[in-house]
């Protein structure tokens, strides 16, 4: 079983049983047809039908090596360049599709799912089956094109229980029992985005520090379905609406956001990626380069949107009468500035690649680091460019439906652009006011300002991967007390 | 007919026949039985009541020179430092009450019509009929405790029209005709807020520059009911919701936005302020210092929510236990530093007012200025500390009807904070996701930000309420060519 | 004897002998005749003149309690409204004669011990004959007009050996011996401004811990003359020069900063304000209201100051015929903003002064603290906008010699500005330059930027001076958990 | 002649009979013993010597296509992705040498040169003669190694008159006379940098408007040594000190600035470049790919100075026991994030570099505009880092002479830091005062802040580069109004 439509997507996704709640009340009924999830689920339904699609046939999928039917190319582990630029090409078309807005494009969790994968010899140190239970699992994925969600984050409750509380009484996540038919894991995780609209759910919490010297029953990693006895979802309020229209990105693009329980859920021996020893959630994570290979994914990501905002602020401009003002050629030419910018660090990012040590090639992580930073901080600049230049405009807009009623010619009559009719100028408008003032927007930037961590969080990792810093308090030593003058007469020193 | 309660205003606004429209459908029945305006509606209610009350009567209300009953002391012309100072305190009750989110709270309108009254003089010059209208409105608005919106800005096709096309061709709001009854006016005003909750409505556009000689249709202003035969309402989409405690401020503060029509009504000519000569809205509005005075009225509200902000911070500092962290003191203490200068900047109006030559006393315009060129740049920023310390707790919440269903211990499990219940904290977060990532939230940043224009045009609003600049060249003169090197011995002459 | 003339300020100085090193040889002769002291020497003499000149006398002096005769008035420690006003008048005055830019304005230090003087009680508790030194001190200083500089960073080897060795082998300041005649000290001090244009020097370094249980040796207080034996003072580099239009500012400003050695010197009894208990240092700088009264005196320079800038700004704009170009209003309306900021929390700063345990009158410390936080933020700005507004004419400037040159007639010809000839013009770029890109500027940006400590320590000290943080707290649960929903009554209760 | 030595570069220079004038005095005497000039000629020596080094001979230089003897490599056209390497190589060794601080580095010039070259065809419509100087003129200084510096920025009072006085009366730059001779030339232009330490200069004003119809007198370029009768040179003031301890940048790296005027300057034919037509100026400036080729050289310059603030940045924390603090994190992980950025997109300007209509290569512009946008904000923000991490220690710094003093040892006592001893760590802090206060510094960070321009020109440039701005339009019509939902197929159609 390859690749899947998008009709088997939504299939699989309907017939699971998974126990969600939304505002108070269990959901019943196919969650393709829930106000909630239908837009996201269509949206990605068409998704998978352009990998299935003779147009983008090619540049999407490649034959298993396993089976040898064709499966997603997200999922391919990279060992060459061409590698990397065809998984480049293929994260492209999917995130032109969804102009970056999907934080849980399929593509993502390939990716994701692909880079442990390549780093599970280090779980032959702890047991062989935990790294057969990987290898086996990243094959299932990709040969039944699998739709993942994780989960790691747990509540604050639980990361201070963890801390403070004796192991019996915390409620962090934990396994509090080991059957004949696998672990027994309870615990609640925060932010399973799209854990509703999955197949199946990652799950790998940081470990809580425990008192007991073996068996940390806090240091775990499985993937399971979703509607595993015992497990529970709660949703967040819906930002998806209907019209698309009126809501031209929350009706396509609305990710939900789940709170997930586990409550005594049974995971199966085979699930299990390991167990009982803290040390290996930081070695597999930081020896599967998992940082770095979704971040080449997500730059692509970066690049679709910030050409997307770049098309909504030129619009706005023409809309207004405004493209030449300064303050339409200050904000503009500081997006191009910076997509020149991302794309010139994914391409360092692929020109640098080196093979780690099992043989794959991982893009150059430094390069990754920087756009993450660069994004986080400027896609809030970029809402505020929308805002700033739609002005009132992005308040006191209409609905589709005004138009069509009968005191809709009023509309027709004062609401028209500089080059375009009042319902594409009021379709435009809408459009801003979802990125610079809605509640899809809102989350949009909470998302893409904090995907890596907070200011602290993201700046130790940069400081960290660098290995150099003697380096460059060499080159300050050697000028203020020259022994030598000469530089070094190879390029780019610093770099590595 | 003195102040009114809040069953009076409920009343008022549910006996008009307004002729608006949500969503495509005229509104039938009361406003305040329909969900996008109940809440609101409900809330300026309760302040009504407050002016009523005992405990607040003294601090609310004057005696009308006119009546000699009791109306509201918003409507009260300035003439000393005391009326100053009573006007803030009675402000600051209903700001207090509504914590800044009510940009159109009624002592906003009536300091609005208080000041075009103070100037209603320069009137005269232009017809002795205008300037009585306008004394007689006023009256009666204080007298009957209306409550008022207003209209000003068009949408951009008309700006447009009236720019290019002939008088006769052109779509910018007009006078259409004079006939015995009054004059009958056509056009669009953008931004109506709250123009369906209000009792009349006060319109003053800014003139398109017309080619006639005299007479200039394009001049005028003046103030009607709601219900005028040709008026139409059209609403944005409404962000209200009725859950107080999912929605915290949109259950309570939405204001809905509105664009009339005005499609040949006749104004009647008691109801008319000028016509025909461009001239006087520039005049009217600077000689009643309309900025000035309802600019004094506002920093009481930014006041206002300045200390919620600080309050919703050092909740969400507490609750997540990072009370003494340095990204949590660094946000707080710049919100105490713009408390304080608000603070600052308000007395400084009150201390360094001036009677204006029709005996007025106007608050000093510097200070009140610079608090709208701060706000309008702080406010975003407070947005952002919510958003920066809320971090993924900001998306992941969940409902009211979660906690009582029968999944809801989950919840009371794992959502607790550091000092409260999950109920409590969970609701700070929605408090918090409203300011920050919701849709109330961002139509309140993009008010704050934009309500007195853009950068530029309040740059040179600014600029131009100084007219010392030579003074300050002449610092520099004497510096680089000194004559005299004593400094004048008077204090603070650069400030006037 | 009451206030000094310039000349016996000189005179006094010159008369010192104090060991003073400049680029490694010691200074002979008198510092008045010294390339890097005259200037600050002759700005600081004409300013005492200006206090004995009959035209400011009685805005600048009051009589002696203890001799009648007139002394300085910013030795006057406020005891009401109208003595806070007379001070502030006082330091504007000098202000208006510096612009702003002397740190060490006589005024400072002659607030700062009398502050430290208000709170001369509390040493009672450590031994009477420590609060009758510095009661005796502080009128020694105002009787005598003595000009005082203070000493308390230690440098950072001194700091960490303080923390890390033993108390014998520690650099860290200390009393190394008592004796008959005093106490004996050892260390040094980091930054004593005008540290050799003064007649004496207070210092008061922050105690380092101690390891023995009283009699703390690095717990002491004491100002003394600055040419006792044992002390060594060693100055950077000047950025004095003595043309006035080539460094129009340097030439009149430039106050030299210096390192202290004391080495074994002898601190008469009589000058010990305190000595072996630590905590005496931070009872009394908080209980004089040590930052609190200083901070008053220098929100008057930075509004000198900042209307220095507005002047400039506004001639080079002038000067380049850009006076209405959006790029030149946007920081002129910038500073303008800041200006009334200043000015309305200074206001504050007194009308909300109130009494402290001893009877004296303080200020409001948070307008105070306010103010320096804007200040340490904008002043950078400030710096910013001469550099852009002055472009490459901050760089290729020409020299007063070359206008006089047989060259000259070429500059006069080719440089010239809008309003004024090359002359002018050129003087005033070149005071561009000093502020915007000469070492002056440079040193007067990192004074400004971090006079009162780093951005967290502004932060802190912010933080601590309010104790009210539940009440912020409270506005928040009340709103989330209304039990009564009116608001208190009693305008401005969270400012206190 | 090939390429020359230290030697060689000072033996010109010296021999030049240049009439220039420093504070009022013409300077006698060989620059090269000028304390003014000094510094930097030995640094430039130093340079030259390098590419005739034999470490260094193959990377620094090629045979020249005429003499077939070698050349400096700066010099060498680019036709081919090897070539464009081999310069920057060749570039980033000089840079490497320099630390970026040399905005004259002769590979700029030779850039420049070297570009115009490969635009001289279109020069052969105006006259074939124009085509041919250009072309030897650049032969000549690529066979004699000639330092160049340029000239074409005209004073204010010069534009003003260009616009507003008739041609006859015009101080505009402008050719006054044509004789047999060549063209005779007066005018005056700002900002030779490096005017006197260079051997010749290029001459090339923006034309001003000309109202005759032919002949434009202020349309013209030429190329002239620096020693003709009718030049005339000032100097602003020297920032240079002889001291590499007290003064490690400015004894170095102090580039002149001066002012050139041309009194009726005689240009021989053969040194005209184009004369009489304005458009030529912006032709030759267009089609050479000027700023493409100079942006290229560039970069290289900004990643060596960008690689010595992080060396700056990592000594000051190191040296302060500060490595780990978040304050110091924070600041180098931004360095680190502008050095992957800067690194990135000189690697897009060479993979994405393509061949103009002449045959040569040219490195892509977007990515390389994208840097100078970059690099004129950041490194304002690495000097505030450097002011930041410095505190107090960028003012109390003492001099080399103290050191040696018989004072001396409370300094070595006194100022150690964490790994260094006093000697050192006083040298670090006198270089970051250099950077961050010192007015070497000053002029930095204002040059590299406008060096292409004020932020609306740099923006209209960069908007400017883009020709698709419809296809981001596009992006968003069919994402309003979809006909086909399928993007393009191929990579980065956006970016070109």
């Amino acid at each position: 079983m390859p690749i899947k439509t998008g009709n088997q997507y939504i299939e699989r996704i309907d017939r699971q049983n998974i126990n969600i709640w939304y505002k108070g009340t269990r959901i019943e009924g196919p969650l393709s047809k829930h106000p909630a999830f239908q837009g996201l689920i269509q949206t990605q339904a068409e998704m998978y039908n352009m990998q299935c699609d003779e147009r983008y046939l090619a540049q999407m999928t490649y034959p298993s090596p396993d089976t040898g039917e064709l499966v997603g190319l997200s999922f391919l582990p990279p060992k060459s360049v061409e590698d990397l630029e065809r998984r480049r090409k293929m994260i492209e078309l999917w995130s032109n599709r969804h102009h970056g807005f999907l934080g849980r494009s399929p593509d993502y969790m390939n990716t994701a799912i692909m880079s442990l994968f390549t780093a599970a010899d280090i779980l032959e140190d702890l047991h062989p089956k935990y790294a057969e239970n990987l290898r086996r699992y990243y094959a299932y994925c990709r040969d039944y094109d699998i739709t993942l969600s994780h989960a790691f984050i747990q509540p604050q409750a639980s990361k201070i229980s963890g801390q403070i509380d004796a192991t019996e009484d915390s409620i962090a996540a934990k396994v509090v029992e080991i059957i004949d038919e696998g672990m027994i894991v309870t615990g609640a995780f925060m932010m399973a985005t799209q854990g509703a609209t999955c197949d199946e759910m990652l799950v790998f919490p940081t470990p809580s520090p425990s008192l007991v010297d073996d068996d940390n029953p806090f240091a775990f990693a499985f993937a399971v379905p979703n509607d595993l006895p015992g497990m529970t979802f709660f949703c967040r309020e819906s930002y998806a609406a209907t019209s698309t229209y009126d809501h031209p990105l929350s009706s396509r693009y609305e990710e939900m956001d789940t709170l997930v329980i586990f409550d005594r859920v049974l995971i199966p021996h085979d699930r299990i990626f390991y167990y009982g020893d803290e040390i290996y959630c930081s070695r597999l994570f930081g020896e599967s380069h998992f940082h770095t290979h979704i971040a080449h994914q997500i730059i692509t990501r970066y690049i679709a949107k910030t050409e997307f905002f770049l098309g909504v602020l030129e619009s706005l401009a023409e809309e207004q009468n405004a493209e030449l003002e300064p303050f339409t050629i200050l904000p503009i030419s500081r997006i191009l500035t910076f997509l020149e910018t991302f794309q010139a660090l994914r391409l360092a990012s692929e020109i640098g690649a080196s093979h780690d040590k099992f043989g794959f090639l991982v893009p150059d992580k430094g390069p990754l680091l920087a756009s993450t930073i660069h994004f986080s901080e400027f896609y809030p600049k970029m809402v505020e460019m929308v805002q700033n230049l739609s002005s009132s405009g992005l308040i006191m807009i209409t609905s589709e439906s005004d138009f069509s009623s009968s005191a809709g010619s009023y509309l027709h009559q004062y609401l028209k652009g500089t080059v375009s009719d009042a319902w594409y100028r009021n379709a435009l408008f809408r459009l801003a006011w979802e990125l610079g003032a809605g509640v899809f927007g809102g989350r949009q930037t909470q998302f893409e300002r904090l995907f890596f961590g907070n200011s602290e969080t993201v700046a130790w990792r940069m400081y960290n991967s660098y290995d150099n810093h003697k380096y460059f308090r060499q080159i300050i030593h050697e000028f203020i007390s020259p022994e030598d003058p000469l530089p070094n007469s190879t390029t780019d020193v610093a770099s590595k």
